[in-house]
């Protein structure tokens, strides 16, 4: 059997959900809240599974959630989505970025990939036959090297894949970089990928801005979002994609045979509280205390923390604590201190080390206050 | 933008069934049931939404319902899987195929593809720049012909796509047909994807033959299966796939990157009433005697019916009735008398005309005889 990707292993989301385990550590690693969803989005789900929701959904997504959705594109990114035509909600926005590659990676494309990355972009690309062309950040900023963007971008740019707020950097993209990438890609035929998954955790001064909010650059891009982020939900699956009429209608015949429709009650729960636009405002504000909380607790310990702009994400910088590639030093985080977080050299150009690990603050004050202990004990 | 599947539209499922909602007319196109599921298994869906498992599952799966899996294979098929390795959840039956297909075809391989065909599979194996080689089965047998199929299959294939109970011919392979299929494959180095959704539901003196059964073909086999069609639940979206320990290496490669995993509450839920195997061996019995009601029922109209061996679908011939192509004598059947059908050129090579359409017998029984009505007066 001549593997597709023969490069690839198990996510290292997998392989550190599963130490955790076996070691009893506490999981500070693979993204996702240790507490539960609000209590009337279960009681809308249990309704909706009690009664007739249990069928196929309509292939774009339940008509009520997208035409929520298109209002709140309309009030927070000043942008009109048509609900029937250009949104399509999705099992999980992972499986919107692979659609969106899908639907536009031809063998022999390039596609621009700022590094660290998440780790879902590059095989995808590699699957259609595409070519990566990696642009590093550099910690602990992380900043965009735009100068290097437009040296890579060309006529074979087919894709310029973004993300903001940053997993696992937690960057957050300025006006600034918008504009850059604006006016890199103008006078090119340069598709954007916009993973905007953690739109709603964003601290301090910075801002997300939605590539929806630029008519010229949401002319030519996917963005991709994330319900179970939003809703403390990642189990759900659900997430959704946006893109104009003609990209939405080629992104939906990928989609239509990758898994025709997503889950039906849990669609329908999520349209009856979408219209509570409290939930979401109030997110930022909700992890930014957990940022905070979190960075206060650690004080005192020999790690080096560059409060994260965005994301439920923190980098620790451990270099003056140890000598050890990241991945090794994680493993004996795991096994000797029981606490997991994820290295970023696999996120990187060539496992670039940084000497920085990545730890999720979306867990209650207790787990924070146990990991808080042992992190500065080390 | 240069479109991956330049000849493809939406599929005729959703067509159909958003013009059967325009028109009001009683929808026996799109196959799913439209009665309730199981009194248990909504209440074991409401108590994990309700509890701690709205976060992601594992990569594979939830470790009980994959070991409940592995033991019914055991079981039925009398083929141990390994639950940890050889057994992954999918986003239902269609993400598993697209995901299989995606991890075997590579630029230029061939598929042999029977026809009429359920159409995910050809979008899917195109969009790999993979080649169709077609077999058009005959009406209103549709029995397989294996000297075409002999004479197809050669050094460049790499997959056979099969599906029994067929969809939409309800057609039942035979022991000789795996027979067939075996000695055709044993000198060649194809694979086959076997879709079995429809494992629970077949006829008289029919059985189901799974290709997991034959240790030969079930070590170069991909096999798929639907909890959506078993459980009465198509919208929940869950389905597996099992395959050899190596090939479900390469599978998970694509599946972590293209839905990464899935819906946690819902598969918890199906975990806890898997291990009551009444509800699926009752199944056969209980969609026979819904077809037997519905082939009752319509005894004295002028289509005409061969008896369907398994799925929930019955085929009906229409040549007495009719001289329209069968696209335009569905979209006569939903303007004029007000039921939706589904016609069956669509899934034919060169949109093959054989004077037949699909009825889905999935429905109370209620909806069968208004149903009735309709068909007796055409
Ligand atoms: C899809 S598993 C990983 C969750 C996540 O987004 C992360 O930990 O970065
Ligand atoms: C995935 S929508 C179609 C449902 C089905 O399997 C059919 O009607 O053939």
């Amino acid at each position: 059997l001549q593997s597709k990707l023969p490069h690839i292993g198990t996510t290292i989301f997998t392989k550190m959900s599963r130490l955790a385990q076996e070691h009893h550590a506490i999981n500070l690693s693979q993204g996702f809240p240790n507490f539960m969803p609000n209590e009337e989005l279960i009681q809308q789900a249990n309704e909706a599974i009690s009664s007739h929701r249990n069928q196929y959904a309509p292939l774009g997504g339940l008509p009520e959630l997208r035409q929520k959705l298109s209002d709140k594109f309309d009030t927070l990114y000043n942008h009109k989505y048509d609900w029937e035509s250009e949104i399509t909600i999705t099992a999980g926005a992972t499986q919107a970025i692979f659609t969106a590659i899908s639907t536009l990676i031809h063998p022999g494309d390039e596609v621009v990939v700022f590094k660290p990355a998440y780790d879902c972009y590059e095989p995808a690309v590699e699957l259609y036959g595409g070519i990566v062309k990696p642009v590093q950040l550099e910690a602990p900023d992380y900043n965009i090297p735009w100068q290097k963007v437009k040296d890579l971008v060309g006529d074979k740019t087919k894709l310029i894949i973004i993300n903001t707020p940053h997993n696992p950097t937690g960057y957050v993209w300025t006006k600034e970089d918008f504009e850059n990438l604006k006016s890199i890609i103008r006078d090119t035929s340069a598709y954007v990928l916009s993973d905007e998954v953690y739109e709603h955790m964003v601290f301090d001064e910075h801002m997300h801005h939605s590539i929806c909010s630029d008519p010229e650059l949401a002319s030519r891009s996917i963005a991709t979002f994330s319900f179970g982020k939003t809703y403390h939900v990642t189990g759900w699956k659900l997430g959704y994609a946006v893109a104009p009429k003609a990209l939405m209608n080629e992104f939906r015949k990928v989609h239509q045979y990758n898994v025709f429709c997503v889950n039906h009650p849990l669609q329908y729960a999520l349209s009856q509280i979408l219209d509570e636009p409290q939930h979401y405002l109030k997110l930022d504000e909700f992890y930014q205390h957990k940022r905070d909380q979190f960075l206060k607790l650690v004080e005192g310990s020999r790690f080096k923390f560059t409060p994260s702009q965005g994301t439920y994400f923190q980098l620790a910088d451990y270099s003056e604590i140890s000598d050890l590639p990241d991945t090794e030093f994680c493993l004996e985080l795991i096994k000797t201190h029981g606490l997991a977080a994820i290295p970023i050299s696999v996120f990187n150009h060539d496992k670039l080390q940084q000497g920085q690990i990545r730890f999720c603050f979306a867990k209650t004050d207790e787990t924070l206050k146990e990991a808080a202990k042992i992190i500065n004990d080390i």
